[in-house]
């Protein structure tokens, strides 16, 4: 593969699949491609020895494939069926919509929102949201929608509701927490299963919940990290995509931990957002295979 | 895949191939082997958008395949003449062959003898060759055949070509310079071509030749390397299979960076063979393509 | 130390200074502090074992010390003198002043902006010089003075001149290069000895000069770099400060290259302007010492 | 400094203290060496802001220093007193004496030894205890004495008791678990305060207590760590000295997480006896500080 696929999405198609596995489950997706004069760019696949389960991301070039996008999905269909399969596969037409949400911290918002415009991410981000105003400006600068919903103990049910509202009005694909310093309710969690991406700065599992630069500090670690990981109902325990590590040493007082853990965090959410927007992640159980 | 190919080597095959790229390749390629009966394990490929070629390793499980590997090379050959590829099929059958070169360090050697007796390579090792007699005592510790050539400038064509007829009488498909402080000859090289892996104690292409250390040690660099290549006719020049770094201080004498490269000297030649002998590198012109 | 002098820099003071190595230099400069009532903070030194020359840098609370930070040099300097040293004092009044050099790639200008606003770098930075008008608007975002002086092979004698001017005029002590794609004049680099600071992206000395990412695309390296250094008559020659990597694979394009060396780039330079602004670093000759 | 104290330490001392921060001690300390003719090669000093606590490791050349090594201890003494410090100094004379405990696992064991014998250590290594007789043979392909104390939970205390009176016996001073696969009882953990270092297989505090590469696998985490740390009574939680880790995939199955581990478990429990016999350590209630 070459990567024109990420640079001009426009010409490529993507599957991903994941489901029990069998003999000849790539000779007979290869062939789907093929005879309908599909020339695969990039196939990465995995069998999961202790579940007995196979994963595929194969992408192929649009140019002269007879199936058109808008018909690609319901002529795959009975293929997917047949494998007892879960599958999505994403065209230009499914460009992925994205949503962030803040709170105070600038650092990753700021990340991803120059990154974006860079044209690093193929998608589209209509919307932020934040239960606080403070971002707003940077909102605006990137020229991007920001609406504030204050959360309290009482109102914290209705506002998600209100979010979910606002999301599902967007057609929004996925919502990123760069540092979104509320928990979210199972119902919020449940409504977008896979489809919200956290960043926690501590290499999970050591150091969940709570001031983690703080425990890093007071245990008195080498090393510190961030993980990025899809949120479910249990805090801080989801399908981890990716980590990252930085040393520290005696020398480093807690604001240091803080400031050498902030580089850490918005690129380890970075990357985790690409990876999941270019349809190279599929989760397995608690676990993630991530297709590089 | 699940690695099943790496502890279980004689229930599978890997096929390595390199091709100019068109439609169909993996289809015909995965149908080849499902129509004997082989599962797949693991496969990747890659196009080089630059040269045009395709290349693919791809592993099956060979529990029920129809080709005993005794007769696959030859009932393979028409495909790969079909795609006008360079390719191999290895199996039990074809357990590689290496050979190692020393002079008087012992690290590298050490590291990859103690690697080899916990399992870690699916390899022979049927003789170790030197210019000293040094490493003797090693060598045979761990029961292996020990030659020594001194090498002059007189008689080095000589002792090459009788190191050579050596290498040809056991049947030696790979030689491993561990820090053989020889430079090959050209006939050497051309006698062995992609089968000699060097390491060289820098982050090549910096510091190529004499005294890499020292000269990094010079140039006050904060960060020193490792590099591992096959071996051409260029001094340090030849396609890189593996590289990795250690950040290095003012603090840092020259002694120092010694001790600290051979660290990084020794896990990189391991990891380059590593991979070399999983049947994992193909080479396309100066570069390699490494499936992880 | 607790790095209370980085973050309330108006209570310490730091004295870096190199000379040749004798007995007692530390005592001496301890007993200095300690008879006027301060109390030391932080103390590294090295003794370069090839040069015989001593390097220390010492912080100490100015909060009782019995002399008051305009009368420092002063009263230091037949210290200074007696040990034949190359010496500077730094306190809350010689906060270091900053230009910034573009050109038209924003990431490592946006960076240093971002991490300057948090507070990170105890400077300021009154202006901003560029050759391309390209990058004003993100000048003005952050509230600083952005001046084009555009630059040909004609005028670049008079507009570097027009530039030193701008930089005298503003008491400017550092000049750092975010990206600047314009090379030096000797005599621009001469009236700013060891104040410019340069960012090259790759790892120096490998692939100094132009196109480093093709160079090391070509070459098929296994990783990439990128190096920021004090800026001498010899291009890419000049004592390295700060050096950091990214492992790289076939599979990355040379846009890929580009992305992800961008992201190098900027934390590199960062991590070099920091080290030097909080007075860590002395220059020995070609290579530097960077207390940590 | 020039790390001559580490090549050549018969002619080197290190004073290695901790005590209240108060003005002057640097000052005071310095003296003592400069005033009986010690030139200082290398000196580190932290004050720990939460504690108050001054820690310092000063090395000096004992060439034409006026004290005997042999006097050294007895003629620091009032200060260490008049500092209420926690002292110890460290010469030719008190060359470190270290005992290896193993049980089945070899990699530890082999790599502290080969490192032992190119002389990166300045140690004795008197004996190797086991639980099991397996790594006999490696300990006398070494040349060191191999004792075997076979335990079950009725015989533990009596034989721990027996291999406290061989340390006394040996006058060791630190032992090191390489891979001991015993838990220590508080008897002998009290016995060796500070003195015994272990190696944990797990990016600690994650995955503390049994089977850490299945809890890293199960978890799905993206790196594997290792810890070195100083055994106290609770277990896994003693300060820690050194930390490194590992980037891993889907791609890897259990046996590649341990493989993976090996290679860092050796490297970080030798970079941590390093650092621990070149005295460099120093604890500071669950942390420690580590002067590189």
């Amino acid at each position: 593969m070459n990567r024109i696929d990420n640079l001009q999405p426009s010409l490529s198609a993507i599957l991903l699949l994941a489901c029990p596995d069998r003999r000849g489950l790539v000779s007979r997706l290869a062939h789907f491609i093929f005879e309908h004069g599909g020339n695969i760019l990039d196939l990465d696949e995995h069998v999961d020895a202790g579940s007995g389960m196979f994963f595929i991301r194969v992408s192929w070039s649009m140019d002269g494939f007879s199936i058109p996008a808008s018909d690609l999905e319901e002529v795959f269909r009975p293929l997917g069926r047949e494998f007892q399969a879960r599958w999505s596969i994403h065209t230009a037409e499914t460009r992925e919509r994205v949503a962030l949400f803040v709170s105070k911290y600038d650092h990753c918002l700021q990340e991803i929102l120059w990154r974006h415009r860079t044209g690093e991410f193929q998608i589209d981000i209509p919307l932020i949201i934040s239960n606080h105003p403070d971002l707003g400006p940077l909102a605006r600068h990137y020229g991007i929608a920001f609406h504030v919903y204050p959360i309290t103990s009482e109102n914290k049910l209705d506002q998600e509701q209100r979010e979910l509202e606002l999301l599902r009005a967007h057609r929004i694909d996925t919502v990123v927490l760069a540092r979104y310093m509320q928990v979210l309710s199972d119902r919020f969690v449940d409504a977008m299963p896979e489809r919200v991406i956290n960043i926690h700065h501590s290499f999970l599992p050591a150091f969940s919940g709570g001031n983690p630069y703080r425990q890093a500090f007071e245990r008195g670690v080498k090393i510190i990290g961030a993980t990025s990981h899809y949120v479910t109902a249990e805090l801080d325990e989801g399908p981890i995509i990716e980590q990252d590590i930085v040393r520290i040493s005696h020398k480093d007082t807690l604001p240091d931990l803080v400031r050498k853990g902030r580089d850490l965090e918005r690129l380890v959410l970075a990357r985790a957002l690409s990876r999941h927007v270019e349809h190279r992640v599929l989760v397995n159980g608690r676990k993630t295979i991530v297709f590089e």
